[in-house]
């Protein structure tokens, strides 16, 4: 980690070198495409089922059947969504929340603009809760599928998954779940789920980019996006990803692993570093909800000045943090998230989200603390907004305190 | 290379070591995020875009924003035609031919099952080579997207692409080309051609799998297939999977460095083989155009006798090689290539792949040159069929020699 502190965990992690390890003979030495009939490719197939296992283990699924590789996160939420539309034909619903990765957004859009599907957008209230009135009242016996994110990647809130999916199943439809940022961060049971669906990246949890993977309950209709050979049951045409596949398995045992004690300590340093940055720093509050969150995940709203220059005087001391989702960067506008919560445009634009992870260390938070009142306060010096407005009564942020 | 001799290079390459050490700082060091706006991200799009122009360079491309990054040949194959499709949303009907990868064949008969498009299947005849009568007379305005390979995966048989792309021009149709055979082994320059889109895949050119590319031509309507994100200038949606795209940039490289004395000297290394086998072995033929083919590529039908049979004492004796394609193995019907060129059931049962890479050491082929006549001879010892036709005339082999 020479390079700085790295709190841009939810953005992406850095691969695990044990990771690596398990991956590198796969490039080199046992580099047969499983599918042939030679010493070459049948090493990789046994690897590739050791690292279904891994998987099927992390998320608690009932069987590894279950477990489909992907190229990633948003192959595996474009995957679930068309194939949910192509099972059930006759239905032209769709629900989704205002606060989804836009994996879902934008195919969601695109669904709704060119292909005259209904979408109906769950709002949240100022804390990132989903509003589950206007949840219940989209429910219908037309929808064809709900896809609701797991826990938001800006904020880290939870949505009651479980409780969203159950409802989901009393009207038919399949309900899916961007697990993108909860894997491996909340343990899972999807073998006593109502959870149909579920999608994970590899690089958000130690393993490398262009791996993920969609689990698919036993039972379910499920159409494939990628046609082609019959890889992965005919479900996921291509040849597999095998070393990153491998590498997935390995970053998925190693969470597991790491769940408990490893979780309860980066909780600990986030929210070290959350009230140290609260007690210090004035006019700023936590956005979305404090006490439904993933542990690594914190995002702090500093009024009246803008991310991108924090993000920049961060960078200068070497800590890697973000301002709304990666995704989305290069955009002048605050997130949607950040907009839906009616987080004020004076806040919003100042939303920073420290994302932690297990290669996180105290000493690094410190520093973290260290160095953040200085850069809010040089920012707040330049800032013609907080000469005016710091000294007028704050109507938004008590709510989140 | 320590587990034997690989002549499967058509299935899959090894990473070559080079590549290898390109993409490994990519995994743990500089890990970020392309999209961030920090260090840790910031280099790495640097990586990335010189990576497209190491693609750009193989493929003689006019501009590296041709070049879309995907997870895999069959990824490009089935973005190419949705997207055609949908940009010519009147036009409701396919070309493509019966010896494709099941990447485009298999999306191809779902579209004619599933959503009513009319696919015209172009035959070959006993070299391989495409019927041109047929396929003109499929030419229309109706045509949305022809979608045929550059070379055979089976047989090394080359498609005289450019006279089919001009010809597809003519009648307003997209031509496309899925070249994962031919990239890297073929010099092309795509900037002075009438093709449209091409399909590439690192894995077979020694870059790691999980990664390849879609050549679309500057000024093509195309409607991407994965949505999301806003990477590759919102063509597809995704966090760049930044170690294997640079591993695909290192492997363009080399393969350009490579295009001349090396495909010259595993020309040289396959024709030695395949003449020694004709000349050793009775009853058996090269497959496919031996006159325009891959210069890696021999493909040869060993009449009377098993493939499979053939692949377990090749694997024996430490030497990889295949029957059909990978994609398809597993099924006991000779090849749908086989089929396509009409080769009897009795030869196309026994057909047998071998591909070489830079990798193929003369030593390496000596080897297989003094092995395969036992292997087969020991196999036809066993074989009724063999007994009983051994001694009756050819009808069909003579065509090819």
């Amino acid at each position: 980690m020479s390079q700085g502190i790295y709190l841009d965990n939810n953005a992406t992690t850095r691969v695990d070198p044990e990771v690596l390890q398990e991956m590198l003979p796969l490039f080199t030495e046992h580099f047969g495409n499983p599918s042939s009939m030679h010493g070459f490719g049948a090493a990789v197939g046994g690897k590739i089922e050791w690292a279904r296992k891994q998987v099927q283990a992390l998320l608690g699924a009932a069987h590894d059947s279950e477990i489909v590789f992907t190229s990633g996160g948003t192959e595996s939420d474009n995957t679930a969504i068309l194939s949910a539309l192509e099972a059930y034909p006759k239905k032209r619903e769709i629900i989704t929340s205002v606060v989804e990765h836009p994996g879902v957004l934008a195919l969601c859009e695109y669904l709704e603009k060119k292909r005259g599907y209904t979408v109906h957008r769950i709002p949240v209230d100022n804390r990132g809760n989903l509003d589950m009135e206007a949840y219940r009242a989209a429910l219908s016996d037309r929808v064809a599928i709900v896809s609701i994110m797991w826990a938001n990647n800006e904020t880290g809130t939870i949505f009651p998954v479980e409780e969203l999916a159950r409802m989901a199943k009393e009207v038919g439809a399949v309900f899916h779940t961007d697990a993108v940022q909860s894997v491996g961060k909340i343990p899972m049971k999807l073998a006593d789920s109502a959870i149909d669906m579920l999608s994970l990246s590899g690089h958000k949890l130690h393993a490398p980019k262009g791996i993920g993977a969609l689990y698919v309950k036993r039972g379910l209709r499920f159409r494939p996006m990628l046609r082609g050979g019959h890889q992965e049951r005919s479900r996921r045409a291509g040849t597999e990803n095998a070393p990153a596949i491998v590498g997935l398995g390995a970053a998925a045992q190693l969470a597991l692993v790491h769940m408990g004690e490893e979780n309860t300590r980066v909780k600990a340093l986030r929210d070290k570093l959350e009230q140290a940055i609260l007690a210090a720093v004035p006019s700023c509050f936590v956005t979305g909800n404090p006490d439904d969150r993933l542990p690594n995940t914190c995002n702090i709203a500093f009024e009246y000045i803008e991310g991108e220059a924090i993000l920049l005087l961060l960078n200068e001391a070497g800590i890697a943090a973000s301002s709304g989702s990666a995704c989305t960067s290069g955009s002048l506008e605050p997130s949607h998230v950040m907009r839906a919560m009616g987080v004020p445009y004076t806040a919003a634009h100042g939303a920073t989200r420290f994302s932690l992870s297990r290669d996180t260390t105290e000493e690094e938070i410190d520093r973290v603390i260290a160095v953040v009142p200085g850069i809010i306060a040089k920012l707040r010096s330049l800032s013609p907004y907080w000469q005016q407005e710091a000294g007028r009564p704050k109507e938004f942020a008590p709510v989140y305190s």
